[in-house]
């Protein structure tokens, strides 16, 4: 369901007492205190988190708007980076909101990319066993992808959104405008995320992807839009149809996989998410085609845009059985099989539940003799 | 909706996809294995959860159920007691579970009280957003009130159960036999939390408790089974009636408000959970008398049965401003209130919206005048 006024549009993602609006409107920003109007019957406390990146440039204007309409702001900053989406930083917001007092009618707000999205809303559905949550994404990742769909998570040493927790945001704010501050290297992370939704279920989409990358690097506005709006109308139908993901969302998780295994081997320090996304969805558009799922010539289409985007694409350097490991394989079971998402073309994305670590081990073998 | 057969009892909670039983069957920790079968496809692979106490005493008997059944079994052991029901025993059993490399699908079990099953209900509803649970309850609270409904948590150093989740087991398996090795403390503490259900909604209950405490202190088989049987019913209807606590389940925390600002103030090492929630509701009960909600005798009479019991039933002395900190009290905020949960008579409690500081700083003065 869209509506559509003045330049804001709406996507109302309708999941029953879960459901909640994506709002996307260039400037919103000054207009979040307002909003939260129809969520709450009236302003009390609330608490917004972030990072140390994004709070010296948005907090002022997003605090503004909150204190505008009668609410009072509490507020708890992280450190940025995906290193820090940890056990420590999840016990530093329960400290914060606990100092805050805040109350289980009382929400929270992320504002930030997929790092403090994730936590926070992590921390959302924790505390008090759940207290109300809203997204305000910062980055193209979070507007393109993670802040909608209610997967909250923090990192476990040994594996990427390990500990975590299915809870919906109320509301999504999604002001392109804050992109402008935004680094390259993160829109370029951001681009990969909007790239997948092509790749999984919309050629066409995947197209116009590769007509508009340079106006898309350059935060071009119509382009951003339209690549936002793509990405939340994308995300949305396949949340509705498998909120905790039974089965048809698990296709977004193309590319993640081996994404997350490239960050946990890396200790989450050397990849953006993004990144490690691009390299993992070419690793199982190779595996597509050694697997004979996929004609050839998927890998080298799918390399051509990332290169574009300024993605990386050369696989990390490790022993195939570090790769299994660190994809959760139990290398002592011979029965082992794990599931990957898989391409029979651009725009055909499909659950293969029983790839077998030789598979793997061949895929990795590929790229040390190249 | 109830089942029964040879001595065996089932009691449904229907809450949708979240529905489960309760079985509760005198010697069933031997029958785990072969009931397991009829909610999982195939045996795999499980994790049981326990702790120091519990584990030398039933673990080998809940292992070879398992195994016979073809499960394979790691475990988890913890120490013992509320002061350890914190974000690190959380860590260590995250831990576990990603050294069992346990995927989506297979369960997690816990083997013990009220501790073991809070955090481990709550380290599976958080583990990869959320696995297969089962409570085996080892102790009288965990058997008539805490392996019931879903409710997980730790606590924080600044409040009890401040950090969890709803998230309602898959089974939940009651072996009233395992209680005879059972501290006669803990058997005591188990029973302030049965005589709750007939403070609340069952005064005839109240009533039989009364008639039959030494039977009970005595682990009588016959009395203990009608007080597990009846508790679980009472807690059956108030979850499925709300399950996530919108109202009427609410009432099931008489006497917790000042119960867990017990705990807290005492730092999980004095107090019994069970025993804190006796103290707590005697205060409720006289608070209840001071404002006027019940007529004078409530606190007397229950105060007799708590005594009859062995509980403790003297409150501890703290400053006024201290107990209004460890419930949540904004003292800054003169309009602050906070919802405690009251009584009209035996059978009869509600949920009192507008308690407002001064009643509470009355009520703590009230034991330092006697």
């Amino acid at each position: 369901m869209t509506e559509t006024r003045a330049t804001a549009q709406v996507y109302h993602v309708e999941l029953g007492p879960r459901s909640y609006d994506i709002h996307i409107e260039p400037g919103c920003l000054d207009d979040i205190g307002p909003a939260m109007a129809g969520l709450f019957e009236k302003p009390s406390r609330c608490m917004v988190v972030s990072n140390v990146t994004i709070a010296p440039l948005y907090m002022d204007r997003l605090r503004a708007s909150l204190k505008q309409a009668g609410w009072q702001v509490s507020e708890c900053i992280l450190a940025d980076g995906e290193r820090y989406k940890t056990m420590e930083s999840f016990a530093f917001i329960m400290d914060a909101l606990m100092d805050a007092k805040l109350s289980r009618n009382e929400p929270v707000i992320a504002l930030g990319g997929g790092v403090v999205g994730d936590m926070t809303g992590f921390a959302a559905s924790c505390y008090r066993r759940g207290i109300p949550f809203i997204q305000v994404p910062t980055t193209v990742l979070a507007q393109v992808d993670s802040s909608v769909g209610g997967k909250t998570a923090i990192n476990h040493p040994h594996g990427k959104n390990m500990i975590g927790a299915f809870y919906q945001p109320r509301l999504v704010w999604v002001d392109s405008l804050v992109l402008n501050t935004l680094e390259p290297r993160e829109v370029k992370a951001g681009i990969a995320e909007a790239i997948k939704y092509g790749l999984i279920r919309d050629a066409s989409f995947f197209d116009w992807m590769n007509s508009n990358m340079a106006a898309a690097l350059d935060l071009d506005a119509s382009v951003l839009s339209k690549m936002i709006h793509t990405s939340c109308r994308h995300k949305a139908e396949v949340v509705m149809a498998d909120e905790t993901e039974q089965g048809v969302r698990a296709l977004l998780n193309l590319g993640h996989t081996f994404g997350h295994a490239i960050e946990s081997m890396t200790h989450y320090s050397t990849y953006l998410h993004g990144e490690a996304v691009a390299i993992g969805t070419l690793m199982a558009a190779r595996l597509s085609e050694q697997l004979g799922f996929s004609g050839n010539g998927i890998e080298t289409q799918i390399r051509a845009i990332f290169q574009a985007a300024g993605l990386p694409v050369d696989v990390p350097a490790f022993d195939a059985e570090h790769w299994l490991d660190a994809m959760g394989h139990d290398k002592k079971n011979v029965g082992s099989r794990i599931r990957y998402i898989l391409l029979r073309g651009i725009g055909e994305a499909f659950l293969a539940e029983d790839v077998k670590p030789d598979a793997i081990r061949h895929l990795i073998d590929s790229y040390q003799s190249t």
